[in-house]
C-alpha cells in the first residue's frame, strides 16, 4: 500500500510511447507514458481504455473524427474503438486498462512493446 | 465517447461524501467526491480501490498507520482493508472502484448512499 507520487514517477523514465506501470487494482494496471508525435492505428478487442491527461494536449484521432483531451481532462476509448493517439508536443498521461491490454492491441509491431513497474 | 474535465464535474456539485459517476469502463466506475470531517471504518470485501487527489490533502487511517496523500498523488486501499478517509479541510478525489462498490463497504448506515452520474 504505497502512496504513488505522479511527478516522482515521471521524473524515472524519459522514453516515449513505452507505459509503466503504476499501481494494479481489480485486474487492471494503473500506467504512466508519455508520449511524442504519433503511434499506430490500433484497437483493444476486450478492453476499454482511460486517457487521463496529466500534461500536454493529447489528439486522439478516431475514424469519424478526432478528440482533444486537456489536462485534467480525461476520456474513455470503449473496447473494439479505433483509435490513434497523436502528441504534437509531449504529452503526460495516466492510463487504466486490464492487465491483459497490449499497447498497441490488435497491432504487433515494432511498437509494441511490454510494460514494466517503476 | 466524452471529454471529461475534472474542475468542470467538480462545479457541478457540493456535498461531501457523495461520489458522483463521471465515466465507465471494464464493469468499474470512475468517481468524484468531496470530502470533509471523519467518514466511518469500512472495507469492501472484493474490491480494491483507488484514491486521486485532485485537490487537498487525504489522510487515511488504517488499523495500524496512517497514510497522507496530497494532490497528484493516489493511494490503492486492497480489498479487505479496513481504512477510514479523513479530511481535515476539503479535499477532492477521483476514485475508481468496481460498479458494485458501496461507498460505506461492509457498513450500511447513515453515510450510504448511492452514487449517481454528472
Amino acid at each position: 500500500m504505497k502512496i504513488v507520487n505522479l511527478s516522482q514517477k515521471f521524473d524515472l523514465f524519459q522514453e516515449h510511447w513505452s507505459p509503466r506501470i503504476v499501481g494494479e487494482l481489480n485486474d487492471s494496471y494503473v500506467k504512466l507514458a508519455k508520449l511524442q508525435g504519433e503511434f499506430v492505428w490500433h484497437q483493444h478487442e476486450n478492453e476499454d481504455e482511460l486517457f487521463f491527461v496529466v500534461k500536454g494536449r493529447l489528439q486522439i484521432k478516431l475514424r469519424d473524427r478526432d478528440l482533444v483531451i486537456k489536462e485534467g481532462e480525461f476520456v474513455i476509448i470503449p473496447r473494439g474503438v479505433e483509435h490513434c493517439p497523436v502528441a504534437a508536443e509531449e504529452v503526460w498521461v495516466m492510463l487504466l486498462e486490464p492487465k491483459s491490454t497490449r499497447n498497441t492491441g490488435d497491432q504487433q509491431n515494432e511498437r509494441t512493446v511490454e510494460a514494466r513497474w517503476i
